[in-house]
């Protein structure tokens, strides 16, 4: 079962674009599942099925709401739910669509060691930019830098951010990936170039708090910067060019992943919930029942 | 002469769109002037024309940066550095191209009494839109709600900005066209709709402090929100195509201009521009020579 960083959000009481949790009511989000019983063609016992009814140990799924999961050789299952899933094609859109990546562009991308940042850094480096990626601690930033290939990464415990990245990044960034927010956010409005693109992606230094990031109006009216938010499920016509793009490079070892699994079923999924807005995960978080 | 809020960034010696007045030299920025000698062809003694020498009594322009002004019956000459100048380029191009105005958009413009925001209005009324602005007195308020047309104005002063624009848009706003910021940036993302468009044209809010203003980088990413700064210079192409499509409406009084003019010259300028930033004008704040 996936936990995810926008869950958080469906725990307020305020109209957004994926409806609150109910009190009382089961909580939802992306698993993968085993069939122990089918009364729809193609579905049989056993069978590996995608589908949206997750934080819970079993549940009824609508055929229609079912996908069935065959990984290719080498790749986990689970991966469906990760680096090839939600996940994953949300650090492609945000990328290519949104920020509008073109030839040159240097990028940065926050919270580069999750599940989205991880990969949005590793497509720029795949298309042969520059990347500058940001993560919460030692061993992240050994990953990022060492396995994944990212020209440059920093710890944001080690200092301001803005010093940071002015370092990682002395002439500038062209892209800013978002995920993170807060001092992040500033620190990348500084330093996005002329013309420079930010795809809003998440936030999740606020998400507890809700305090807003400092935006210096002037650095974009300047600079002609554009920001863009956006929300996955918006985008999944995008979803097999992504599939044919990026599966073939997951299937063969050129994007790396990681996910981290919390043992213990749904009494553990709280905890691993808590622990992913904490940054207790390298990679995708995951739940194993 | 035209003493323009972007001025205020020219006192700064930072890189910027637009590079710092340096000390003893003098400032410069649009102005009117009327030759009093010529050696090019096409100017003679008495001809008024456009340049961009401002803040100085007399000065050298080369024939190819100035540009003569011929006034249509009924419009003054000093509306070539105002309403169909530098900044009625601005509302047009920012409203049409940076914010996207699109049918049934409901717009809001702060700032709403400026050479600026009162332009910016206008044209989105022209064009059959909803449209709201802010403004930093009861006489401004009177002048935009009643002469302008706007479907609701308020005074800043008389609240918080974000429940004044509640008030005004209940159902929320569609594009926002900047001219502020701080206070007036936070409401307006909070009153954007789904897919909703904010031009960053101005921050004077923040122009002597610096001061960032809040984001809440959730409320753009889950409305799909789009923020574009833009700089006018960089958009001389569509000034024929905004002569063409707002001339007429000021010759034949369907857009209304103030002009706020300052006697006293050059020694008057500098608290004419000082004025200016704390909204001493109404419509375009100019200097007479």
């Amino acid at each position: 079962m996936s936990v995810d960083p926008y869950m958080r959000g469906r725990m307020k009481d305020v109209k957004s674009y994926s409806p609150p949790w109910q009190i009382g009511a089961p909580c939802d989000g992306a698993a993968i599942g085993e069939v122990v019983a089918s009364k729809v063609d193609g579905f049989a016992e056993g069978d590996l099925v995608q589908h949206g009814l997750g934080w819970r140990e079993v549940s009824v799924v609508k055929g229609q709401h079912a996908l069935k999961v065959v990984a290719p050789e080498g790749v986990p299952e689970s991966a469906f739910i990760g680096v090839l899933g939600m996940p994953g094609l949300t650090a492609y859109v945000g990328l290519l669509d949104i920020a509008q990546l073109r030839e040159g562009d240097v990028v940065f991308v926050s919270g580069a060691a999750g599940a989205v940042g991880s990969l949005a850094g590793q497509i720029a480096k795949l298309k042969g930019h520059t990347v500058i990626g940001s993560a919460g601690s030692p061993e992240k930033v050994a990953w990022v830098k060492d396995e994944l290939g990212f020209d440059a990464v920093f710890d944001y415990h080690d200092g301001k951010v803005s010093k940071l990245l002015r370092e990682a990044a002395p002439d500038g960034i062209d892209v800013y990936f978002d995920n993170v927010g807060g001092e992040h956010f500033a620190a990348a409005i500084h330093a996005l170039r002329l013309r420079g693109r930010a795809a809003l992606c998440g936030a999740i230094s606020s998400y507890n708090d809700d305090s807003p990031a400092p935006f210096q109006l002037m650095q974009a009216i300047g600079k002609r910067l554009q920001l863009r938010g956006f929300i996955i499920t918006d985008h999944a016509d995008r979803r097999q060019a992504f599939i044919d793009e990026v599966g073939p490079w997951v299937a063969d070892g050129r994007v790396k992943f990681r996910e981290t699994i919390v043992e213990g079923g749904i009494e553990a999924a709280p905890h691993a919930f808590i622990d992913l807005l904490r940054g207790g995960n390298t990679g995708k978080m995951l739940v194993r029942f």
